[in-house]
């Protein structure tokens, strides 16, 4: 069967070696190119066994793939997806630079299980950040039902696998400085990904507040996130409710028992529960949610969007 | 020097060791005994290389002893305290048995910069939940000065180490579902510790509503509190008022840097900071507070109390 | 396509449950039974999200697979690998009860890559232990050769992720003792698996012995052996002669870089090298064998017996 | 009482802020500066709480400490070595500039356990690597005795904690790549350790060949030596030996269990046993021996030999 070449640009980082994994197990993707300009020219190995060798970015032969993946950082982003657009590829770009509320006016963003129609006719998609899926996913069903109190604050305690930070030499990160500790980082809600977070509350017409404090976990991978919702009005049988909203979803496990991140390590699935509150005055939930941070969380979902893009099965080549 | 004769009761856990190797290196106590039941007979080694034979409990020479320290289990604790009384011994009971919330009427709970001038006379006082010290420590300061918003819900978010659990053989505690893993448990406000948090915030006359998720992290040590409270109005300079609250505490720590577990491992200390949160309507603060859950979260705080109970320096014997 | 049966006996600990996923992956196989006494009723999740309830052992429709894995205790097995077979089926049996140099008599030893005739056609095949197979396909293209010295002491230093030892609740496995640390164990020469491998040893005409010395990691899964081999002289490529001897096979890696864990991990594959080395006066080779020990250690190989035993393509259903 | 002015060059390392934490606890010692280049400037927290503040290597007052500790790189310490002298300084030199076997002619080497009475009169002390550390303790008894077999094959296999590795921003020492991971690296006798390990052993006319292969363990600190040595003659009772040769040493524990990092860790002790083999032909001892790598493998070891420079008691401000 004919394979579709597809294109990776920032592939030496997490995201983007996950990505180039990912296209080398897909049945009907080839890998057109591994951009990687610092570490042009070395071959590494992926999961899995294989390897891949990286060009320069400025080599990259953006017009023989009909996808390109972005995984370059933040703000060095959007010049290559207005060239990979310019060379005829469609893009999703895995950085903030095109996401709602930053600077991504009409490009979709790629939260499938919100916006899977327009990113199925899209040219370009803005994936979102890995805390972000995670979040969202876990409001979805009690924002669209109008569920959030009115004016309240949301308030959610979420924790991340170190992959999340990237592949930098930074002394912080180093296995001694991380191993047997724990630690909260943008305190006090100034974390990059509240904007995104904020922009699709309010294209939801939720009114709360978000107050998002972020931590480092001494694990490689995955994200939990433990949400505390104040509701309008008691939920009787919440779980219901969210297996009624992701009904279908090849890649929402909503579950009675408590996610883990050993649950969703590895595959491209968020695992959600909810649970009313005891002995509290104001109805409120306690949502968990969980993802791998490479996976649903960046290249999965990447792939997922890249899939409906491209008219294929949403599911082809995922690890659910 | 006299040497105070002290005695550990459940001293082959976690706690109790650690009990057992303060009163060995306390340069004004010595071990009247080490009693564990299952455990009797057998010999092991304590940090730093010293080494204790556990004995039988029925066998304690409770009379022997001016204080007993009891980390008997939950439930079994409170007939220990009782038996060691009536041979005349002062008791520091670690179980949650005696606290207020609980069954503990007009016994001190032993949260030393909350009850100091109380636990300096009592005969028994009950040291508090690791978890609950702290987070009432993380939020005297605001509930004593009636900063915490009227029928407002604190959001609690806190993690904890594996010996949190105790040294019991829990196929869910092995390093293989442990290491790579990162869940919540508890959720939906059931925690044990709630009673005496709820209790205390009572006693302080504060009427907001605690909700409060615990996780388990893959580390061995320390406990990390992610607290979110609404305000009845802002605060100018929170790290001022903390810092002004616990000013002479000689195991409290207020940091403008966000409090790390390795920061508190093997110390005596809680370490806090309180941060103004931006992007949200209704003042909120962001307090992050971290003990070392064996330290100041149980066997430190215990010894702490007990060195108040026999008129010694608070902070004999104590790593700071 | 019709999928053929397969049963697990001791289907609840960690090689069961990873024979329960392979079974479930595997294109040609469906899961007849999966035994497991002490969890009989329970329902479990598999990796990748699959689940699985366990029936009690002595309700096993032996009858109704074409091949059962054992995976139950040593000494608790070999009964069940007779009543596997009288009731028609053909075993894998996971324990050491019936391996070469032990009580296996003329029953092939399921070392693939050095057995592979004999499992062909075999109804019974003892699959090896853990370190045995990292260990003995380090020496095999050395032994075969006749390249070791005569008489000589080969010294192998190895060391075992927790799940070695099995899903069982001893406190010296709990998290809070294996993080931080490391340790060795049977010192001395006293492993059970030494057996097996001077069993092989002899069966190859090698007349060196084997000081073999096993450590706990903190770390989940994965065995590497460290293997310092006397040479009867001195070998100019010795990853020449490794590649040579093990051409053409699926699940050996041999490479020019130093093995490491995560290269394997979650792979039914060994991965291998061999140095000279340097500042000695007698020709000395190091080798360094890298395998996952619930793959290729244990549930994978045993599924790659069993792929040859039903006339399958060897690698079906196994990640390379 | 009169506290002894110390420096330590290279402080912000590891080893380096060991050292500091090492001399704020001593009850005769004051530091008189720490120097880091690249963070002149900085303040930072020792182990402990308290705080040190960097300053220009260039700006060190030499002259104003007795005791100079150099944790400088190798290669670069040596000249600061001498310009310590020349200030007047005595210095111990934690780098492998100077040691035996590398460029330290009549520098006596610091293993203290060896070279106590040179030490003791020295003016300047090449402190030991950790590895030969933990190795040539574990072997002096054998050697000194004559009981290695002549032109004998010693095998040692040894792992260390990252920490041994510097604080260096390296990618491969992130938390992300050492976790669930494990390697040996300098395989094929390549280590710099070796150097200074023969030139001990040809001092102490041990004719025997080493051949050491050294593994990045998942943990921060400790170092695990295990020791093959072929020997002229059986032994006995091993450990009556060790215990002979250390007797009255305060920083060896000879142990019949096998030691743990867990043992060890934050404590300036080696541990250490020896086990008589089974199963082979040859008299062979298997020795296993554990230190803190930055404890009796550096920072610990190197105040050890400062204590007896200035004439202290050689135990002062150690952790036993």
């Amino acid at each position: 069967m004919h394979r579709t070449p597809i294109g990776v640009l920032g592939a030496s980082g997490y995201a983007g070696r996950e990505l180039c994994a990912l296209i080398a197990r897909h049945p009907r993707m080839s890998l057109a190119f591994a951009a990687a300009n610092e570490q042009r020219g070395k071959t590494v190995e992926l999961n899995g066994g294989r390897t891949v060798t990286f060009i320069a970015t400025d080599d990259a032969p953006l017009g023989d793939a009909e996808i390109v993946f972005s995984a370059m950082p933040h703000g060095a982003s959007k010049v290559w997806v207005e060239k990979s657009r310019a060379a005829g590829a469609k893009v999703v770009d895995l950085s903030s630079d095109l996401r709602v509320g930053n600077d991504g006016n009409n490009i979709p963003y790629g939260l499938t299980e919100l916006r899977r129609e327009s990113i199925r006719g899209a040219s370009v998609v803005a994936n979102p950040g890995c805390y972000a899926t995670a979040i969202l996913l876990g409001l979805l069903p009690l924002v669209e039902a109008g569920h959030v109190e009115s004016g309240a604050t949301i308030s959610v305690s979420a924790a991340s696998g170190v992959t999340g930070a990237g592949l930098s030499a930074r002394t912080d990160l180093l296995f001694g400085e991380v191993t047997e500790n724990f630690r909260a980082y943008s305190a006090g809600n100034t974390h990059r990904h509240l904007n995104e977070m904020r922009a699709v509350l309010g294209e939801l017409s939720c009114d709360a507040d978000l107050l998002f404090t972020p931590h480092l976990l001494p694990v490689a991978r995955g994200i939990l996130a433990t949400i505390t919702v104040p509701l309008s009005h008691a939920i009787t049988d919440p779980v219901a409710l969210y297996r009624k909203r992701f009904a279908g979803e090849p890649f929402v496990e909503i579950v009675e028992s408590l996610p883990e991140l050993r649950h969703v390590n590895h595959r491209n699935v968020a695992r959600i529960t909810a649970i009313q509150a005891e002995q509290v005055r104001r109805p409120t939930l306690v949502v968990i949610s969980a993802i791998d941070n490479l996976m649903k969380g960046a290249a999965g979902q990447a792939m997922q969007n890249a899939n409906l893009m491209l008219g294929f099965d949403e599911t082809l080549g995922l690890p659910s």
